[in-house]
């Protein structure tokens, strides 16, 4: 790696194949040196999970001027950590998660794998930033967002970010209109219900995939991340590590006296 | 189960058979039903993570009146989850995880089995309580922390938590001095580092085993999580699934321009 230039760790949670994640390399690649630390399959859904079981490894995929790939028997969380220690050999200017095939607004940011390694980033002193399109096909079109991939990286390179905060950036799915613009939001209130779908063993036990509908608490709220996503604007919300409720202290002093 | 009493759903990260868990079932008994549904074995590390990519089960290892114990294959997020769709029946009264084997203080809430399926709760709109003591021993001594687990839950159960707000409840190891009280407090900032220790396969690969120490980047701050564990206090720290930093929303605007 060129030291001279900005270095870009890069990971994501749909595993090192992903079109998402390759075709961040090729946006991004402009910008500085590249190092890919990414699970070597899929891992949706880890959230911030990490693997204190059983012993990790990676191996080298690709290694020429500017980019280095490696993939990784861990989580994407594992992967940041493993990346800092052993590969990356400086700190890395930035940490970029995705581009994540589905959209990881609202709570979804509690469990998305995306989120994770861009949360360990940030505990880690490092400006990091999620990217995640609304569209969950492995061929989905990620070129309406190359342009504000670039541009949100490069403003965080130049930039930075304040300490603590990451950035949850999310697209629309592509479509003929492109894109009104850029939307900074807080986080939808939303749940997910519905989430098991039942089906039989051959031997009659019951079994349980996780499935589910999202249900935003508060559609008509246009300051939120969900409500720009469904009306055509990519959303940007800054992410806190402190998740303190510090509104709820004062009214919780009273246990003190416990 | 009776629908007169409170019904209480626990669970944890470190599996059905950890004492922690069948110590809290214990001290929790007096105060309505219980329904278990647990890891059937240790998930330490699990955040909020969630399995999509194949199906679930569980069993019901023990039913008598007041109380139900299930084992589920599972991430502790998925056991509440599934406990509620399938099992609970009713709305449950609060939602407890622990008490784990190991703090949760300060960034770990990240990384936290324990905690991931206190926030479920949280966000299926349950107030939810995470309870973890400083000593990750499989025969670790929770008696000291009885009391306060029981008037902690009590009094959520009584009063209820704030919307889109839970409890972390950290308990020092226990010593012959005893704790000296309970403290509301705030996340400690703190970070993990030198965190992979490299061992050889025995055909030559390299191996990395999770592992790290954690550091207090404030460790004089009398008002966290980390200064009350290690001054002989019950840490309660409340933390909000809304994640977004308002703070750093004004800061960002200029990225609508783009």
């Amino acid at each position: 790696m060129n030291g001279m230039k900005p270095l870009l760790l890069l990971s994501n949670d749909d595993g090192v194949q992903a079109k998402g994640l390759n075709e961040l390399i090729g946006m991004l690649s402009p910008l500085g040196d590249i190092l890919v630390m990414a699970p070597d399959g899929p891992r949706s859904g880890s959230a911030c999970a990490i693997t204190s079981d059983v012993p990790l490894r990676y191996r080298v995929l690709d290694e020429k001027p500017g980019l280095k790939v490696c993939a990784c028997s861990g989580t994407p969380t594992d992967c940041v950590k493993l990346a800092l220690e052993q590969e990356a050999g400086r700190k890395p200017d930035i940490v970029v998660g995705g581009i994540n095939h589905g959209d990881n607004a609202s709570v979804s940011v509690h469990y998305s794998g995306t989120m994770g390694l861009v949360l360990e980033g940030c505990m880690k002193g490092i400006p990091s930033v999620g990217l995640s399109l609304c569209d969950t096909a492995a061929d989905a079109d990620f070129s309406l967002a190359a342009p504000y991939v670039r541009a949100v990286v490069q403003r965080v390179l130049d930039g930075g970010l304040p300490s603590g905060v990451c950035l949850n950036v999310n697209f629309p799915k592509a479509s003929a209109g492109g894109y009104r613009g850029l939307k900074v939001c807080r986080m939808a209130r939303g749940t997910w219900s519905a989430e098991w779908f039942e089906t039989l063993h051959p031997r009659g036990r019951k079994y349980f995939w996780l499935t589910g509908a999202f249900q935003n608490l508060e559609p008509e709220s246009a300051d939120t991340d969900s409500w720009a996503l469904a009306n055509g604007y990519v959303s940007v919300v800054p992410i806190g590590i402190d998740m303190t409720a510090y509104q709820a202290m004062d009214g919780l002093k009273s246990l003190e006296d416990l």
